[in-house]
C-alpha cells in the first residue's frame, strides 16, 4: 500500500470492488435460474421438515414396522419427543457445541500446516491472514452470513427464521432465543458450529495464495467469499429450502431424479468451495517469483518448518473429529455418530498410507509432505459420505483420495500452477471425489432423509436407505451428487474468478514485485516470524541483509531492518 | 542461585516468605473489614441457593406464570429435579468435565504465547516456569486454595463444604464424595475446572515478568499467588458467602444497594487478578536490561518466533469456549450455553479486527502482535458479561476492548513499564473493561442470580433479568460492578505488590545482572531451547560463545558425530 | 533401501518377517499356558458380565441394600435400565467419542514431544514415523487388531462379538451396528476409542529408537506391535474372557487368588506395553552413533527444541484428560469420573515437581526435561489406579513416579542404552510402578469389579470395594497386580525381542552407517525439516554442506528469488 499505485488505482479499488459484488450478486441469481426448469416452486420449507422421527439403528429393532423393514428399525419415542424426555435438547446441544469447539481448534491446524509449508519469508503473512479472516468471517457471519445460508427464503439465498418471517440478519431479538429448524439445537449453538465451518472454507481458499497476495486484496476477497460465496452457494445444499437439498422431490428442481443432494458434513459444500476458489485464486494470481516448475527444471519451493506443518496436521486431524460426528446435529442416533468416527479415522489412515506408497515408489523417499496431504485428503473425501458408508467402504474411497492428491499434485505442477500447500488438490479435488464416492459407496442401510448439516437428523427418518452404485443401487444417488457437485463447482469459480480478476485489475489483488522481493513478512507487516535465527542466504529475503539480520530495536531504527 | 547471595541471603529468603505471607494474610483480612459498614453478618450461606430453580428460555414459554412474564419461561421440572431425571448430574457433570479440560488445554496456549513473544535467551525459563506453576498450582488448589476459594466460612475466606461442616483441606474423606453447592456438580469435577481457573490466573501473572525473573522468586511468589491472593480474593466474589456475591442483598454487604457482584466466567477473578498481579510485578522488576521505551528512542523488544505465538494465541481461543460456556456448570440451559458460545466469538473478532485497524492506520503494516493481542482482549472483556449481553452487544464490547489494548500497551511503553507479553493491557485492562461493560450491555433479558461459577445455574431463578445502562436499567448493575471489581483490584494490588517488594528486598525476585547476561535459560536451567540453531549475534546471550554454538558440558566433542 | 544389503536380504527379509511372526505368534500361545495350571476354563464370557449393576457413589445412599454396606450405594435403576431411560447409550457415547477424540489429539502432543526432544537431523523420521504408525495402526485395528483384543475367543486371543459368533474381523455387517459388550457403546465407538489407545502404544515404542531405525524396518515392526502384541497382550487384561480379567474367579486362571487384574485406562495395557517394547527396541538397535554415556564421560544427546517438546508435554496432559476419564465409557457414574480427572491432575502435579526438585538438588539448574517427563511418570501411573485411590493417594504415588522417572533415567545411562526421550523410564518403569501402586493406594472406598475398558462400567457392581495395602487389604489386591503385570511384561519383552531380533538379523532394523551419518532425514526422507535454518556445525549432519544449505536437487539456483 505504499507504492505509488495506491494512489493511482484508489478510486479503482473501490469501483472495483462493488463491481465485483454486483457481478458476483447477478452470477449468484442469473446461474441457478437456468436449472428452474423443473421447479415450479423454489420457496417453501422442506417437506421433510414436518415429518416424524421414528426409525433408528441399533435399537429396538423388534418393534420396528413392517413397512419401515428395508430402511432401518424404530426409534423410540423418549429419543424423538423432547416432551416426554427434555434432556434430549440440552444433550444434543452439548454435543454440537463440543463439535463445533472441535471445528474451530482446526484454525490452530491450519495455521500451522500452512506456516510450516510456506517459507520463512512469507510466514507472518500466513498468520496474520489466518488470524484477520477468522474475525472477519465471525463477524460477516453474524452479519449476514448465516442469514443468507440457513435462513428460509428461496432456493437460492435464505433471510428469515424457517420457523417464522422473523430476519436473521444480525441475529438479533428472538432469532438468539431461537432453536435451528427442526433440530432442537439453539440458532446460537448452531450459529458458531457453522462459523467454524465458514472459517475453514474461507482458510482453505487462503492456502493457494500464499505468498503473493497483497493484504488488502485478502481483506477484500474475503469479504467476497466469506460474506456472499460460501453463505449463499451453500444455501442451495444446506439452506432448508436450497434448490440442491429439495432437488428430486415433487415440485421442485429437477423432481423427475427423485433424490436429493447429499452432502453430510460439507465435501462439497466446504472443500469443493474453499478448493475451488483456491484454484481460481492461484489462477489469477499466477506463481510466486522464482517458482519454477517441474517441466521447466525446478519443482515445488521448500518448506520452512515441517515440525510444526505435520503436527498441523495431526491437529486438524484431531479437529476433524467435531466436523463430522458433530454434523449430525444430534447423539440421539448414537450408533450413527461412532460409525461417522471410525469411517473418518479409517478414511485418513488409507489416504496416508496409499499417497505416501505412491510417493515412496516414484522417489525411495519416505515424504512428509505426501503423507500428511494423504491423509488430509481422506478426511475430506470421506467428509461427504460419512454417514451413509461401511468402514470397508470408508477404507476403500480414502484410499482412492490418496492416489488423487498426489495426481492432482501432478497435474497442477504440469499446468504450472502454485498452489504451496496443496489446497486444490486436497480440498477441490478429493471435495468433488468424496461427494462423487457416496453415490457409489452408498451402503443401503442408512437413511436417505437430510443433509445433516440442514438441521434435520438424517437418522429416525422414515424414507429408503440411500444405496449406491457398487450395492447395486444403480445410479441415481450418483447423479444427484454429480449434479449437486457439479453446480457448486462451476458457480463457486465463475464467481470467485471475476472477484479476483476485478481485484486483479484494480492492481490489488498481488503484491508488488518490489515488496515481493524484499519479502512479503518484512513489506506487510514489518517483521519477520524469526527475527533472532539465521536464516541460509539462499533462502534469505532481498529485505534482509546478507548477514541475517535481527538489529535490536534500541540501536536502529526499529521495524526498518531492511533499510 | 550459585551466586554468594545465595549463602548471603539464606536465612533472610526464609524469614522474608513468612513474613510475606504475614502481611498478605493480614491485608486479606483487614482490607475487607473496611467495607463492613454496612453489612451485618459476612457468614452464613447464599440465600439464593436455597431458592427454586423454574424458569428457562426457550422451551415451553407458554407454561411461564404470569409473576416471572419479565423474567425468564419456567424450566420443565424434569430439568430441574434430579430425582424426575437422574440424567441430569451426568450429563452437567460431562458438560463441566470437558469445559475443563479446554481450559487446561489453554496452558498450552500460554505457553506458546508467551515462548512465541519472548527472546530466544529467555524460552527455556518461560517453559519450566509455565509447567512448574501448573503442578504447583494443583497441589496447593488441593491442600487449600480450593478450600480457601469454594469451601463455606464467611465472606472473605472459605473452608468447609456449604452442605455441612466437614472441611475441605486436602478433599479427603466425604469431600471427594459430595456434590458442589447447588451444582449437582461433583465436588472433584468442580475442584478440575476451577484449578484450571487457578492455574490460568497464575500464568497470567508471570507473562509480565518474562526474562528477568529468578526461578526461587518465581517459586515463592507463586505460592502467595496461587496458594492465597487468587484463592482468597475469588472467594470474595465467587464463595458460596462470598461478600460480593451477596452484596446487596438483606443484612449483607451493601445492602441499601440491592444488586450483587456478577461475574460470569472471571473477567474480574482471573483476568483483572491475574493482570494486577503481572502489573505489580513488572513494576517492582523493573525492565529487562536493555530494554528502551519509546520515547527513549527505544520500543519492544522483538519476539523471537511469532508462528509459536499466534498459533498459542489460537489455541488460548479454542480453549476459552471450556471457560465460558463451561462456567454455567450446567448444560440444561441449553439456549444459554449457545448464546455464551456465540458472544464469545463475536468478542474476539470485534477485538481482534478493531485492533489490527488501529495499529494499520498508525504504522501502515499488519501486525501480527495486535491482532492476536486483540482478539484476546476481547475474549477477556466477554468473559464476564457473555451469559447477559446480546450479539450485538458483544460486538461492541469487543470492539471497544481493541481499542483498551492498543491504548494500555501504549500507556506501558509510556510509563515505561516492561511487559514483554501485554499480559497488564490484555488482561488486567480488559478484564476491568468487561466487568464493567456488564453495567452497560446486560440485554435485560437473562436472570440476574448467580455468578456461575459460584455452582448455582444462573438460568431457572425467580429473579428479575440483569438489565445495563444502555438498554434502561439504569446504573445499578454498573456501580456494583465498579465496586466489586475494585475492591478486588485495589486489594490483589497492595497483597500482591507487598509479596514482590518482600521477594525483591530479600534479593531473591529478580535475576543476577550476571546471570541476565549470560541469558536466564543458560543461567538458570543451563541449556538454551534450540541448541542446534544458529543465533544472530545481535540476540546471542552472554553466555554463548561468538559463533553460536551449545557446548554442553560433559562433554564439548559429544555431538560430532560427523566427523 | 538403495544400500546393497537390500539386494542382499531381499529373500531374508520376507523371510524373517514371516519367521518373526511366527515365533511372536507360538511364544504368544506357549506362554499362557504356562499358567494355566490353575484354570480350567480358558473360554467363555466374563461372569461379570451378566451381573446387575445396582451400585452408585454419591446418589441415594439411604436405599443401598444392607448387603453392599460395605461397597457402593445402589444406583438409581434410571442410570442403568436404558429401556426406563434412552438417553443412557447417546450420552455415554457421547462421552466415549470426546474422550477418544482427545486421546487421539495425543498423537500431536507424541509427534511434537519426540521432535523437539530429538536432533533436528532427525527429526523429518520422527514425524513420517508418527504419523504412518498411525494410518498403519487405524488398518491393522480395523481388520483384525479390535477383533484380537474386544472379541470374545479364549483367555489368550479373541475374534467374535461377545453377544454371538459374528467375527469381528474387519468390523462389516451387523458388527457395525452392535453394541460393545454389556457397555451400551456402540462398537464403532468402542473402535475407535480403542484405536487411539493402540496408537498411543505403539508411538511410544517409536520414542526410544529415534534416529538410527530404518524406515522399512519400522513399518515392519509396526506391523508386529500394532497388530499382533499389542492387540494380543491386550486382550488378557481387556479382552471379555482375558485370562488376567477373569484370573482368581472359579474355574479360571489362580482361581485360589480370588481377585482379578485391575488396569483401568491402561498403565499395563499401554504403557508397560509399549515401553517394554521401546526397551526391547533400544537394546537390539544399540545407541546412536557418537552417543557417549555419563559414565563414559558423555551424556544425552541435546534436544533441538525444547519449545516444541515441553508444549507437546502440555498436549499430552490435555489429551489424557480423554484416557483416563473415558475409560469408564460411561458418565453414570459421574462423581467417578470427577474424581478420576482430579486424581490425574493431582498425580501429574507431584509427580513433576519431585522429579525437578531432584535434578535441581543435583544440578542447581531448572530442567525442563525434567519437569516434563516428571509429569508424564504422574500421569502414566495413575493410569491404572485413577478409579480407586483417592486425592491425597493420588499425590503420593504421583510423587513416588518422580522419583522412578529420574532414578530409571540414571540406570539406563549407566546400562549404555540410548533412550532419546525416555520413553522406558517414563511409560515402562511408571507403567509397572502404577499398575502396582493400586495394591497399595487402593483405598477400600470403589467397587473392585471390571476394568473398565472391558467395557463394564466398574461402578454399581455388587461386589466388595477394593482394598490396597496402605489401607488395611492386604496383599490380595498387589499379588494379583504383580501377576498381572509380570505375565505382561515378561510375554511382550519376549515377543518384542525376537519380532526386533529377527529384523536387525535380516539387516533391515537398522539403518545404515553410511546413512546415519548423512544424517537420518537426508537419506530416509530427502529434506531436512528446516530446509531454511543455520544448524551449527556441531550439529549439522554429514549429508549437508558445511555452509548449510538445503538444496534441492532439481534446481539449485531456484530458491535464490533475492539475486
Amino acid at each position: 500500500m505504499h507504492d505509488p499505485e495506491w494512489r493511482r488505482y484508489g478510486a479503482l479499488i473501490i469501483g472495483g470492488k462493488l463491481l465485483g459484488v454486483a457481478v458476483l450478486l447477478s452470477l449468484m441469481f442469473i446461474l441457478p435460474a437456468l436449472y428452474n426448469a423443473g421447479t415450479s416452486v423454489l420457496g417453501g420449507h422442506a417437506a421433510y421438515a414436518q415429518e416424524s422421527m421414528p426409525a433408528m439403528p441399533g435399537m429396538a429393532a423388534a418393534t420396528a414396522p413392517a413397512a419401515v423393514a428395508a430402511t432401518q428399525p424404530v426409534m423410540p419415542s423418549d429419543l424423538t419427543d423432547t416432551g416426554k424426555n427434555p434432556l434430549i435438547n440440552p444433550l444434543n446441544t452439548v454435543w454440537t457445541l463440543v463439535a463445533a469447539f472441535l471445528v474451530f481448534g482446526m484454525q490452530a491446524g491450519f495455521t500451522m500446516l500452512e506456516a510450516g509449508f510456506c517459507r520463512s519469508r512469507e510466514t507472518v503473512n500466513v498468520l496474520v491472514e489466518c488470524v484477520f479472516d477468522t474475525c472477519l468471517c465471525g463477524i460477516l457471519y453474524w452479519a449476514w452470513g448465516y442469514a443468507f445460508m440457513f435462513g428460509a427464503g428461496n432456493g437460492f439465498i435464505g433471510w428469515h427464521d424457517p420457523a417464522g418471517s422473523a430476519s436473521w440478519f444480525f441475529l438479533g431479538g428472538g432469532a438468539a432465543a431461537a432453536l435451528y429448524n427442526t433440530s432442537g439445537i439453539p440458532v446460537l449453538a448452531h450459529w458458531i458450529f457453522q462459523f467454524a465451518f465458514a472459517d475453514c472454507a474461507s482458510t482453505i481458499c487462503s492456502g493457494s495464495m500464499i505468498g503473493r497476495t497483497g493484504f488488502w486484496g485478502d481483506i477484500l476477497y474475503s469479504v467476497g467469499v466469506s460474506g456472499f460465496i460460501y453463505p449463499i452457494v451453500g444455501h442451495w445444499a444446506w439452506g432448508p429450502d436450497g434448490f440442491l437439498a429439495l432437488m428430486g422431490s415433487d415440485g421442485h428442481f429437477l423432481a423427475s431424479l427423485g433424490m436429493n443432494f447429499h452432502d453430510f458434513a460439507g465435501s462439497t459444500v466446504v472443500h469443493t468451495i474453499g478448493g475451488t476458489i483456491a484454484l481460481a485464486g492461484a489462477l489469477v494470481l499466477g506463481p510466486r517469483i522464482g517458482r519454477k516448475f517441474k517441466r521447466d527444471g525446478g519443482g515445488p519451493m521448500t518448506p520452512h518448518d515441517l515440525t510444526i506443518a505435520v503436527i498441523g496436521g495431526f491437529i486438524l486431524w484431531f479437529g476433524w473429529y467435531g466436523f463430522h460426528p458433530g454434523s449430525s446435529l444430534s447423539a440421539m442416533d448414537f450408533v450413527g455418530i461412532g460409525r461417522i468416527s471410525a469411517n473418518t479415522t479409517l478414511a485418513a489412515c488409507a489416504g496416508g498410507l496409499v499417497a505416501e506408497f505412491m510417493v515412496y515408489f516414484r522417489t525411495k523417499k519416505w515424504d512428509p509432505g505426501a503423507i500428511t496431504n494423504g491423509f488430509l485428503a481422506g478426511l475430506v473425501a470421506i467428509t461427504c459420505p460419512c454417514y451413509w458408508v461401511s468402514p470397508a467402504g470408508a477404507v476403500a474411497l480414502g484410499a482412492v483420495s490418496g492416489v488423487v492428491v498426489i495426481l492432482g499434485t501432478d497435474l497442477l505442477e504440469f499446468l504450472r500452477i502454485d498452489d504451496p500447500i496443496g489446497a486444490v488438490p486436497v480440498h477441490m479435488m478429493n471435495g468433488i471425489w468424496g461427494t462423487l464416492s457416496l453415490g457409489l459407496f452408498a451402503s443401503g442401510e442408512y437413511a436417505a432423509a437430510g443433509s445433516s448439516n440442514v438441521g434435520v437428523p438424517v437418522i429416525g427418518k422414515d424414507v429408503p436407505a440411500l444405496t449406491g452404485l457398487f450395492y447395486g443401487g444403480g445410479m441415481q444417488v450418483l447423479n444427484a451428487q454429480i449434479i449437486g457437485n457439479l453446480t457448486i463447482t462451476i458457480a463457486t469459480f465463475m464467481a470467485a474468478f471475476t472477484v479476483f480478476k476485478v481485484l486483479d485489475l484494480a492492481g490489488i489483488l498481488r503484491i508488488s514485485r518490489q515488496g515481493e522481493i524484499e519479502g512479503m513478512d518484512l513489506h506487510e507487516h514489518g517483521i519477520s516470524a524469526y527475527p533472532e535465527y539465521q536464516i541460509l542466504s539462499s533462502a534469505l529475503p532481498g529485505g534482509l541483509p546478507p548477514d541475517g539480520g535481527y538489529i535490536p530495536v534500541e540501536d536502529k531504527s526499529k521495524s526498518k531492518v531492511h533499510v
